[in-house]
């Protein structure tokens, strides 16, 4: 044991500070990240998908800010940092196969960079309706 | 024009029904999927993440029942057909990207293949409180 704090490196590389126990459950896709979602704490309302590694999610962990690696400019970020749009950590769950993240947030202002609340506000899908029983899909 | 329905055919060449205006904007990862969140409409809890192909998209948009793409079966799974545990259809919608998709359902029974009401029920993690202004990430 020593005083200085352990870092590991997951399959991407990146060095991490995430606790080991941790990092040994976590299954991550074939670019070492995560999917993310994040849910305002008291409304239920999912507010965005974003991706972690290993670190993003020591760093949520550990800083009281959701952070997510960028997969289009290949850096972390820290929801919030250019917005002022902070997503305040309440909690954080793994799923059954450790294989998603669900972060309970208190989203200041915009989760979206649309300046919607939500990033599923705008795009509604329609739903063709009473089809139940009626619709036979396409063979497998 | 013809009165057989269209099929088209996504990246990963699996054919799918679903409407080729979605089908031109969806932005699939490299194995031609979505990841798909499933929240409990009323109550606002998410139950699971999924992943879709365009086919699973369509059936979930068509037949009224969640459908998912299995990764690890290589098939189209029907949430519920196993376990009676269906998720009955009441909305979709695309995130801002349309990289991910968000469907509000009606679960029947436990969403986990646990017996859990969700799959975010078991595994919290530790947060650090009171951390927020206090820790330094690691550098970039």
């Amino acid at each position: 044991m020593t005083s200085t704090p352990s870092t590991s490196t997951p399959p991407q590389g990146r060095p991490s500070g995430l606790d080991p126990e941790i990092a040994a459950r976590l299954k991550r896709s074939a670019d070492g990240l995560v999917p993310a979602i994040a849910q305002q704490y008291d409304t239920g309302e999912v507010l965005m998908l974003g991706w972690m590694d290993d670190e993003a999610l020591h760093r949520t962990l550990t800083t009281g800010r959701c952070t997510y690696w960028s997969r289009s400019r290949g850096e972390y970020w820290v929801k919030g940092d250019t917005s002022g749009h902070f997503q305040h950590v309440k909690s954080v769950a793994l799923d059954c196969d450790a294989d998603t993240v669900l972060v309970k947030v208190d989203q200041v202002g915009a989760a979206c960079h649309t300046g919607a609340r939500t990033c599923f506000d705008a795009d509604i899908l329609t739903v063709l309706e009473g089809a139940e029983s009626d619709v036979q899909p396409l063979d497998q």
